[in-house]
């Protein structure tokens, strides 16, 4: 255990979990870090769509970036109301349950967990992105760094991350600080020049204009844009970790969060356009992500477009840390309702669903392996589920106040429906701009993640009833079992196994697969070897039955055997007594067993209840 | 099982297994396909390392095709000499074993293995090579063509292929004749141009200049196209499967084998040379094959380009097809030899040595997934194996001939002592030249493999040495067993191992984790549900134990009462009842039993040779 100890830390009791409550100061990292990181990729994606109209294309990330802004605050306001409604937490999947009902909530779930783990694919591979455009030798290794940086980010959140720590403050702060000074030099530098600034380093040539610019080329840029508005449900997630004034603090928070992320959007725009910085083709040689070339054509590449990009690096590897955060408890509470496998709401041993860590992990490296790593392919598929989240929170609420009533609540119904209409129609926008680019794999994994669900559900319900049981002990038929003994050769394993099966049951029974001369010989060895000390005692000796075998199974004879017993004996139970080699060492455990387990899941699958399977170890060390 | 038996076929008796004894025809494709296949790389990852020479390097792919050429030759004289003299099959792990020792027989093995993963890895990556230079929208998708094509190719081969069959003569045959009649016009048409002819379509331009040639580039051009001859000692494994007078057959197969291979290697430089054909990037945008460029600058983009680019896709495939069925058997051949874990050993339900394919399926996605399913960034790694295994099997050749001794021997002694030099230099010159590119990983590999087979066969022994027992039943401890029972509810399936732990033993004890009031619920039914009737038939009611959980944990407190139990009975044997839900439909099975496996893993990890772990199934349907 000393490895499982220093890799993930040893085990915590319940009560070292202390609800630490927060302030604004320390809420911004923490519920703030996936929307503030969201500017990173955002631009950056409405901008690579953009590309084929070449130099002139660049100029209309200002419109889109005002569209987006615009959404965000009616967002903002949306979710003000939700905050002060639901102060315990109010997710998506809780408000849509409370207010539209169970299936509504697990659409919301299941859009909510897709979200998720894309926070964690865009996250990574944007981070990687600006990482190679740093460092251009790395560019060909771009799966491999994703992956390491998600092994690493799995791992981390295996230990179990307090979340107050000081890891979100100073990366958050570090990466807004950076981006807010490049924006206002860059400001300076473009007032100063009359519009026109110079970029300190030469940036790559803006690519040939290959299409005239379309309404529908603009609609696919917002709807790849909108990506920069993902996160920002969080804090009304966690409006329970602040401190008194509870409300009155996560609101604040948003208000920060939002006012940050607008302004870095609309200064990214701004400078965008003054500079006339083009998108690089994403996935290929040469490229550079939009903030890359940003920082360095309004600073340099010094010492400070080092630190940016570092800083960019870190807080989207940590916003894949905040769904590494979200994702297991949300499948803890789905599971909690019986919608999802119950292993998702059993804690390890350092507090964390390290179920849902490991299904995490496991979706995101296939959508990072899948996509090569390169965001840009994964953007289509993103803004769906968040965007469907915001939704059906949004019309949650809209009920919410109708259930309510009186005059407030109209004004607030209206805020939260205009926050609905917006969402929902941006959704269908997204769904209809990115279909064949990737939204129909979103549009098929919603509903299939719903029947899953549904599924796990019926199938959790149809157990409790086969099982449930209001009746004593039936002992009528109460007999010592059959038991039976595969065994190949006489050795110590097969002596140990023997013993046990004639201390639990007088009707024993050797089995042992025809292979010529090892047979000739156990045929020999038996009766000095197991009849006589049996016979010694005043019991009956254990049958040796050889059985045939013209394919070279040894598993099928056996289970024929096993079945063809228990149906001419119907009333009994069959015990089959399998030797396990027990390796304290894993890697040499793969060296034995394989056919005992092949065995037992053979006899299982084809048995009944009556046939049960012993397994006795034997250590290799020796006991 | 349906499903098994239609991914998979129905299952084969060992009479079903004919060996068909062919002739040169049907052994080309059979034993010629990875030799002949790797004509559609080696040329090419010679001409990447002459891009930085731009225009200018290209000619000196004719110096180096000529010292591949002659090369090959010497080492065709040289296994020509192997399969004469082994004519029940001669691969280098047995050559090497026979003659060497056992040391450098595992080294030979160690080599083919990375080699064969190689081959299925740089086979597939080549084939999507060819691929997405026809269609160069599929580029982007590289890594996951090569996966969906590996996983084909797996699944095929668990279902098992017969080799004689019509899959290889076809393509082999198609690749072989579209390339040699390419290969014809393209000399027509460069004569009747007097050197100088006109592509068919426009090719990429040759890229700039931008390195003088040295000695070291062209040594690593050389160490690149040295990949060409990987394959050539197929035919000296598999001399038993050709007809009477076997070693005459196999030596003509291999012959025109090797004839075929030079004539395409020296057709391909010459026209290389001829036409100005430049290797392009690979991995990147814009990218195509050297034969795919070269088969449309000859005959254009017409039918015939796709059909010869469809047979080289289908010819590469299928040779990672071979070493799908080499592989697991080198491993079967190993292990049997106790260097591997037996399980390589046992056939699967279709004749197969199922683990080998597993394994090597693993192994070559991993090296797509790492090296991104680029072909050139794979090569680097590719030869040292190959020549390894070649240089290893000719020394051992030597070693034959000094033993058997005589003037014959001696000629012989020199033709494979050639070999056996020219391939050993060749080892040197390209994990020299390839070194920092790649040759470092394999140069670990080899020794990695050799750790793990030797650790393998000490542990065997040590198993052996340990189990071993020519001694009777030892009765004198004989007593029932003392059974523990962990329950969670009163329910069906706690009433099942309950009634089976009464009759085995007279000593039942029912374990509970302290719950709070399901706990109340178990001791208010107890009496009624439990005692009672047992207290009817006579006997001792089973005693009902709560355990106090501070923790969240649940397996713990059973752990460690069992742990403690044990050690107050020293000389008792002590079973734990664990009942299993089986769903006989796969995707339930994750439902349930996470903490019995658990649970059962925990016991023989702390415990000993008397805590036995009986798993009682309830199967959910009901029986």
């Amino acid at each position: 255990m000393a490895i499982l100890n220093f890799l993930f830390g040893s085990p915590l009791a319940t009560t070292d979990e202390r609800a630490e409550r927060i302030g604004p100061t320390a809420g911004i990292p923490i519920f703030g870090l996936d929307a503030l990181s969201s500017a990173a990729y955002g631009p950056e994606a409405a901008l690579t769509l953009l590309i084929p109209l070449g130099a002139a294309g660049v100029a209309y990330i200002l419109p889109i970036s005002i569209s987006i802004i615009v959404l965000l605050s009616i967002v903002f306001f949306s979710y003000r109301q939700t905050i002060e409604t639901y102060p315990g937490g109010g997710g998506s999947y809780t408000v849509a349950r409370a207010n539209l009902g169970v299936f509504p909530g697990l659409l919301a779930a299941a859009a909510l967990m897709i979200d998720y783990i894309l926070v964690v694919a865009v996250g990574i591979s944007a981070g990687v992105g600006a990482l190679v455009s740093a460092a251009p030798g790395l560019q060909p290794h771009t799966l491999l760094l994703c992956l390491a940086i998600l092994a690493a980010v799995t791992l981390v959140n295996l230990r179990g991350v307090r979340e107050t720590g000081i890891v979100f403050l100073v990366p958050t702060y570090l990466f807004v600080g950076t981006l807010l000074i490049a924006i206002a030099i860059g400001l300076v530098k473009t007032l100063s020049s009359g519009g026109h600034p110079v970029p300190v380093v030469t940036l790559p040539p803006a690519p040939p204009a290959l299409a005239a610019v379309s309404v529908w080329l603009l609609l696919k840029a917002f709807a790849s844009g909108c990506t920069a508005m993902t996160g920002v449900e969080a804090v009304s997630n966690g409006v329970k970790a602040f401190r008194e004034p509870t409300a009155e603090n996560a609101r604040r928070t948003l208000g920060v969060i939002i006012a940050l992320l607008i302004l870095m959007l609309a200064g990214i725009a701004y400078l965008v356009r003054a500079y006339g910085i083009a998108a690089t083709d994403p996935g290929a040689p040469g490229y550079q992500s939009v903030l890359a070339m940003l920082v360095a054509a309004v600073a340099g590449k010094g010492l400070f477009y080092y630190v940016t990009i570092g800083s960019i690096l870190l807080v989207l590897a940590l916003s894949a840390n905040t769904a590494f955060a979200d994702f297991p408890r949300l499948c803890k509470t789905i599971s909690h309702d019986g919608f999802l496998p119950r292993s998702f709401g059993s804690r390890g041993r350092r507090l964390v669903y390290s179920q849902g860590v490991y299904v995490l992990a496991a979706l995101a490296a296939v959508l990072l392996i899948v996509f090569g790593g390169v965001t840009d392919r994964l953007i289509p598929l993103f803004a769906v589920g968040a965007f469907l989240a915001f939704t059906l929170s949004q019309a949650g609420m809209v009920f919410h106040w109708k259930r309510i009533g009186g005059g407030g609540a109209r004004r607030s119904m209206l805020v939260n429906g205009l926050g609905a209409v917006a969402t929902a129609v941006t959704v269908v926008v997204v769904l209809v701009a990115k279909f064949l680019d990737g939204a129909w794999i979103t549009l098929l994994l919603v509903p299939g993640l719903l029947a899953v669900m549904i599924a796990v559900r019926r199938q959790y319900h149809h157990v409790r009833m086969n099982v449930g049981c209001q009746s004593p002990l039936e002992l009528d038929t109460f007999k010592a079992p059959l038991v039976l003994v595969p065994l190949d050769h006489w050795n110590k394993i097969a002596k140990r196994a023997l013993t046990f099966a004639l201390t639990i049951s007088p009707d024993v029974t050797a089995l042992h697969i025809d292979s010529g001369e090892r047979t000739t010989y156990l045929r020999e060895e038996w009766y000095g070897f197991v009849d006589q000390p049996v016979l010694q005692l005043g019991m009956a000796p254990p049958k040796l039955v050889i059985l045939p075998s013209p394919y070279r199974f040894v598993i099928t004879p056996i289970v024929d055997y096993v079945l063809e017993l228990a149906q001419k004996n119907p009333s009994r139970q069959i015990a089959v007594v399998i030797p396990e080699v027990v390796e304290r060492r894993w890697y040499y455990h793969m060296l034995h067993n394989q056919r005992g387990t092949e065995l037992k899941s053979m006899l299982y699958f084809k048995g009944n209840g009556r046939i049960i399977v012993v397994n006795v170890p034997w250590y290799v060390e020796g006991d």
